[in-house]
């Protein structure tokens, strides 16, 4: 269970929620608290709420120029300035999983330009994503992004170029949470 | 949990162990038989016994072509012919799985034909891969092999070549367990 974390949605937490918006599919229930720790130590879903395991995996698309790019700029969770984050968890069609491997990169860098989106608002908005379909949740995967007050309107601009490209295409069910560390 | 499998070695079960060996790193617990569940409805591991969890997932690697080429040709677990199992669990180095996805796939099939020697002994011997590693269990993948026994051979044949192979050097723990229908 090493690297494997949970996201749980109730009435108390780390974070609190300031907006939750069902972009595409079913909605989850709406909760005014999340919390993130790791599996072992997290509780059940609360009976108003929900929980999201995810497993911080491989790289699945990433080449090492690429990596070597993200890495040289990218900053991790937990920064002090960073005060607002933004869950986002996503499921794929079924059409999504059934294409071959140099399909589904061809659609994610090449057309998509999935990470080179990413690498422009690097250093300012910090990224994990953790992976869950393989642990049979109902999301196949949970985004979870960090960055400062100020930064809001950037993060605004990469979900919108994100969401225009054909990769979103295969998405089926998208929910977009915002959150704000409690004071 | 939809395709999460259980591999359970104990002292009953459908398959009878004719062969245990460690090939890599270390052992595990020798048992006589083993069966295959899915893991909702697997027991937990016998007290003198184990219990890995693999899930089918997505493929990693294969094109497009490769897939079409290994669809036109793979055949499914339990044909009544298939009298005979193998199950190598294996776990690769922390090294491999720190590579990007462009290295990764160089290794596996550029220069090890990974795909293309197991297509060799298609359709003969038919294969089905689960992946462990995000279950947090002790190996990255299950591989389960079912042939006749008049295959024995060429399927040492195939795992020689692949054990040859440079992907091989990534790996650093492995099994090999063969098995037999009871009858």
């Amino acid at each position: 269970m090493r690297n494997r974390f949970a996201f749980v949605g109730g009435s108390s937490g780390k974070w609190h929620v300031t907006s939750m918006q069902s972009v595409r599919g079913d909605e989850l229930a709406p909760v005014s608290h999340v919390d993130v720790a790791t599996a072992a130590n997290a509780p059940a879903a609360p009976s108003a709420g929900w929980r999201i395991d995810g497993q911080i995996s491989n790289l699945r698309y990433a080449t090492r120029m690429e990596l070597t790019a993200l890495r040289s700029r990218q900053e991790p969770l937990g920064r002090p300035q960073a005060l607002v984050a933004a869950m986002i968890p996503i499921r794929k069609t079924a059409g999504w999983w059934d294409l071959a491997q140099d399909e589904r990169r061809a659609i994610f860098e090449d057309t998509s330009r999935h990470t080179e989106i990413g690498m422009r608002y690097l250093p300012a908005i910090a990224r994990q994503l953790y992976h869950s379909r393989d642990l049979g949740e109902p999301f196949d995967f949970v985004t979870w992004f960090e960055y400062s007050r100020s930064d809001r309107q950037a993060f605004d601009e990469l979900l919108g170029l994100l969401r225009a490209t054909r990769e979103w295409e295969f998405v089926e069910r998208e929910i977009d949470i915002r959150l704000e560390l409690q004071s």
